[in-house]
């Protein structure tokens, strides 16, 4: 039995209900939930990473267009000011892209507003369901999966993307131990993953990132997955940091390796990995992550928050469209076209 | 110029000296040392790890010898005592042997005693060195070394083990940058490493374990160097956890991966990594190590403290009586009769 909250769900009829989300930056130790009544409030929650990956950062904020127009204010002000909360987050765009067009095609009419917002919510939710329904047969029964970082239930639906395939396949009755990555630094994977896969009921053991080469060393592991942040033309995906570094670890041990994203996160536009920038982050994540300094002050710090795995490296790519196997141009190209008509 | 304090250190003479150590417990953040007047002074100093690593332990113990001598107590009670601070510290017993020895040969006399305990330590340092004067032809002039763990300049003499041949290619006048892993769950790299590298004047780099892959790819490596817990009679390497993932990624990458360690790190009754045990450590150290929990309560962790590098992984072994390379039983045998000569 799952005990997975909803981590973004309206409340209530179009004109008095609220946008309740789940508070990610209380757990693990707390569920804490928190209702947002005004546009400021879900510009606040997205902002501070209460809401956070970009299915349900987009999600949050078509609600909060809803919550806009309660108020009678202008729907393009509403817009505007969500617009600010994650400057570089695609799906936020996107979403309140198609809220505007709503807004001008048919008014700034609370009841509207929600069923678009539904619409936005429930094709998401069939998203991540596909995902699952094509990765669940890759899924292992009585093996082991390794995971890093997070891209399940708190980033979209009722089983987000990466991690979708795993609980499509626990739900088809398959039984598997999931070795969640604690990927440092922000530790996604013991503060969320860990957490969401206790919540439905999954069979799950907490590593350090430096323990995966001797997890598959024993012969634990028989399936490694893990999400995109984007993927270029010719497969080579860019993920969280650390995610490389276990795809030349699967090659090495015999393991496959799945990528599991949506086809929004292709760009085409780049025609490798190379083209990819990756984004170096704040020092103080690696030396005052929780709460007291774990290096001496003063330090030099590396810290790149993404890597790119090459092509040649996955086993082969899970999207709503279907799996992607061989990965190369044609294939991926095959799969955009189906998921544009 | 090095700033680095010594780390066990006599002060005075025989009848009224007292045992220096720098508290290892409140690095990075404080140097911080503590004098030790008594053998449950020095007692606590080795349980509490305020004092670590096998040399430093073992010095440590024999002073504190020297200071059960001055109280005119019961010499066999002082090492009896000693002895019981770290169970499985080989190191620690060897010391304590040699010490109680001297006791029973020429009299339980401050003054032979800390001769003796002297000796210990300047043949201890006199052995770092030798490890620094033979790995240092191996570091690369220009380029990156990266390094797990410690066991440099904290653990033993002025240069340590595995980070003596940086410091004497330093000294010699060879200018690289050190990426020092952090080394989760204890975070030795980022506590320790980067600090004493740091006090010595050289340029270090602090990455999450999960960056070292990336940091490899991107060309920034040319020599990776770890110390050894245990070494079996055919070479393969028990050493920190994660050291096992970074020599398979040093060997996709095409990068010489050296272990550097003294040849009392040899245990020849064990014939291969198989027969060496792994500890398995509290799951605490994984949740709860950064000064608030980081994981759900009741997560299952899997923490073993170290992992078994296969020999064929190891491109050499420095020790104080010179470099094992190619890595096999009667090149090992060699270098271990070497040292009993």
């Amino acid at each position: 039995m799952t005990r997975m909250p909803r981590v973004v769900e309206w409340i209530g009829d179009a004109e008095g209900g609220v946008l309740r989300i789940l508070d990610q930056t209380c757990l693990p130790t707390e569920v804490a939930f928190r209702d947002c009544h005004t546009v400021e409030d879900v510009w606040e929650a997205i902002r501070s990473l209460r809401v956070r990956g970009a299915p349900a950062i987009g999600i949050a904020a078509a609600y909060g267009v809803v919550i806009g127009a309660q108020s009678g204010a202008s729907i393009r002000d509403a817009i505007d000011s969500l617009r600010s909360s994650r400057p570089t987050a695609v799906n936020l765009f996107w979403a309140l892209d198609r809220m505007a067009a709503k807004a001008v095609r048919d008014g700034p009419n609370c009841g509207t507003l929600l069923a678009e917002a539904q619409a936005i919510d429930e094709e998401n939710h069939q998203m991540c369901l596909a995902i699952g329904r094509h990765g669940a047969s890759l899924v292992p029964d009585r093996g082991g999966v390794l995971t890093h970082c997070n891209a399940g239930s708190l980033i979209a639906g009722e089983y987000g993307t990466a991690l979708a395939p795993l609980y499509t396949a626990h739900a088809n009755g398959k039984r598997f131990q999931v070795f969640a990555d604690e990927t440092r630094p922000l530790l996604q994977g013991s503060r969320l993953t860990a957490w969401e896969l206790m919540q439905h009921g999954l069979d799950v053991t907490l590593i350090c990132d430096n323990m995966a080469a001797q997890v598959m060393r024993e012969g634990r592991v028989q399936m490694i997955v893990v999400g995109a942040d984007r993927i270029a033309a010719n497969g080579d995906t860019a993920n969280k940091i650390g995610t490389y570094g276990l795809a030349v670890l699967a090659r090495a041990h015999g393991i496959p390796f799945y990528v599991a994203a949506p086809t929004s996160t292709f760009d085409l536009s780049r025609s490798s990995g190379d083209q990819i920038p990756i984004e170096q982050r704040d020092s103080r994540e690696v030396t005052d992550g929780f709460g007291r300094p774990t290096a001496p002050a003063g330090v030099s710090v590396y810290n790149p928050a993404f890597d790119v795995t090459p092509a040649g490296l996955i086993t082969a790519i899970v999207t709503e469209h279907g799996i992607i196997q061989p990965i190369e141009p044609a294939t991926i190209g095959a799969v955009i076209h189906r998921s544009q008509n």
